[in-house]
């Protein structure tokens, strides 16, 4: 490297950003340094900012700039609904669908025994009380299909078990998706949750 | 999205550096708001410190944090020969092959009647000048092997001929390359070159 140190120390900090490695790091650097009015300065100051504003919602664990986020702040969203998501990322996988309307719950992660990551660690408390105060009728499971989203699952709904209605997103054939790729799980779980046209 | 305006135009932001799409730079997003204090923090304040110093060197086009960069200014560098590259990318892959001690001349581009980008734009009226000034043995075309690169390579070896040595990289098969993937002008190109065992 011929750069000076602190072009070198930039690109070694973006080739942490996931998606990004050495190569594409080095790339962006210099389409920054050459975009700099337009990109890197404003870059710059966002992450600034961000980083000075950013928080977890006390309510529901959604990324915001306030201590309530503006779903649980919203009048327009359903009450009675709590959507329960791993991760701030499948929150927004949601949000982006726009179907669901009520509010959400981020655990942020799942229960497991190797990772010694309990119900504590998890928000789950927090998501038990919600359901009391916030006088929740259904909560939606909508956790990844792997085993220890599985298990988690599970534990949640023995937990609130009788309290409201607990469904979780069906299991089948994704939209556009072909057969021949899917494997024997999917197809099993679609084959068995069949339904009349 | 449910995040505030902020975090959306960072995400927006960040989708359009070279080597991330939307969907990666949220995961960067999600990521860098998670590790704030030892990533988002100190990746900003780089950014920050890059765009105010980088600048292209005076002398050979390099980027760097001073009027003249690290590789004019060293004493290790061989002064005879210059290595004329189209790109600061370019520069850097030569450096990390670490194999050529002299000086570079970075163009900026090559040479393009359909993006009416002449000699004058390219830095090549800067490259002859150094060739008297530095006392230039040996001109090395490091040039893509595109048609532009090529033409700029031609164009070059006219304007420079007879004034110091003009060479260009061999092309050949590449360390590790399959005759069955390489390309018919790879082949070809190898083949003409061949040498004795």
């Amino acid at each position: 490297m011929s750069s000076t140190r602190d072009i070198d120390a930039l690109i070694e900090m973006m080739a942490k950003l996931p998606g990004l490695g050495p190569r594409s790091a080095r790339r962006a650097v210099l389409q920054l340094i050459r975009k700099r009015a337009l990109q890197m300065e404003p870059l710059a100051d966002l992450m600034t900012s961000v980083a000075a504003t950013a928080c977890e919602c006390r309510n529901c664990g959604n990324i915001g700039t306030q201590p309530v986020c503006d779903i649980c702040l919203s009048n327009e969203r359903a009450t009675g609904q709590i959507c329960v998501v791993e991760d701030v990322g499948d929150l927004w996988a949601m949000e982006r669908s726009g179907v669901f309307k009520g509010r959400y719950h981020v655990l942020g992660g799942t229960l497991s025994a190797l990772d010694a990551i309990g119900p504590e660690t998890l928000r789950i408390p927090k998501l038990s009380e919600r359901v009391e105060s916030e006088e929740v009728t259904e909560v939606i499971l909508a956790l990844n299909a792997t085993v220890d989203g599985l298990t988690t699952a599970h534990y949640i709904a023995d937990q609130l078990d009788g309290r409201c209605r607990i469904t979780s997103l069906a299991q089948g054939v994704p939209i556009g998706g072909e057969l021949d790729y899917l494997d024997d799980g999917t197809i099993t779980a679609a084959l068995n949750a069949r339904r009349e046209v």
